[in-house]
């Protein structure tokens, strides 16, 4: 055994990323869905409460960026920052994965965009 | 919005991968541990029990299988399928990711291999 097959930071990207919710939060994120009502129509069975809790666990992580415009109303947007959009090959690559071994993606579902 | 940006099967295969301790044992394996006492050895922190459920998890879905050797003592071994081996896409890119973003890797850990 020459590399090493445990390593911290790595248990704790992929547990980050695939954590309940997440990996759907940032595939929404990576296809243009922004904000909070859109991510929480697009993501069927996603609770408010729970996307608050990952949206600020992703900004603790520097991978979502709160953005607030000063309009009437307030509008407030959540978008990948460079690190969050990084993730897009992980992304891809479990796309991928599950285009070869996995069932086919259902129809598209509508958003609020 | 063109793409779907919801997929069951995205959000099942992503919190698979992610599970605790789903994403190490797989780097483990990719990696070339295939006993369960390497395994438990090779990755500080994961308790046989949790390491069995994971096994059984990850045989379920067809990405691992149990290896019987009929010998004495008995040996067995766990390996990828093809189907796991097709998910090392998956975790280079999360290495990739973190070789970018992240800390960098810790010294290699010594195991029973």
């Amino acid at each position: 055994m020459e590399s090493s097959v445990y390593c911290e930071h790595y248990q704790q990207a992929v547990e980050l990323i695939g954590g309940r919710w997440t990996g759907v939060i940032l595939r929404a994120l990576l296809g243009g869905v922004h904000t909070f009502n859109a991510l929480t129509t697009a993501i069927p069975g996603l609770s408010d409460r729970m996307l608050s809790e990952r949206l600020r666990e992703l900004e603790r992580e520097g991978i979502v960026e709160r953005r607030v415009f000063a309009e009437i109303p307030v509008r407030i947007e959540y978008h990948l920052t460079e690190k969050g959009r990084g993730l897009s090959d992980v992304v891809d690559s479990v796309i991928s994965w599950l285009g070869k071994w996995g069932a086919e993606e259902p129809a598209p579902l509508l958003t609020e965009q």
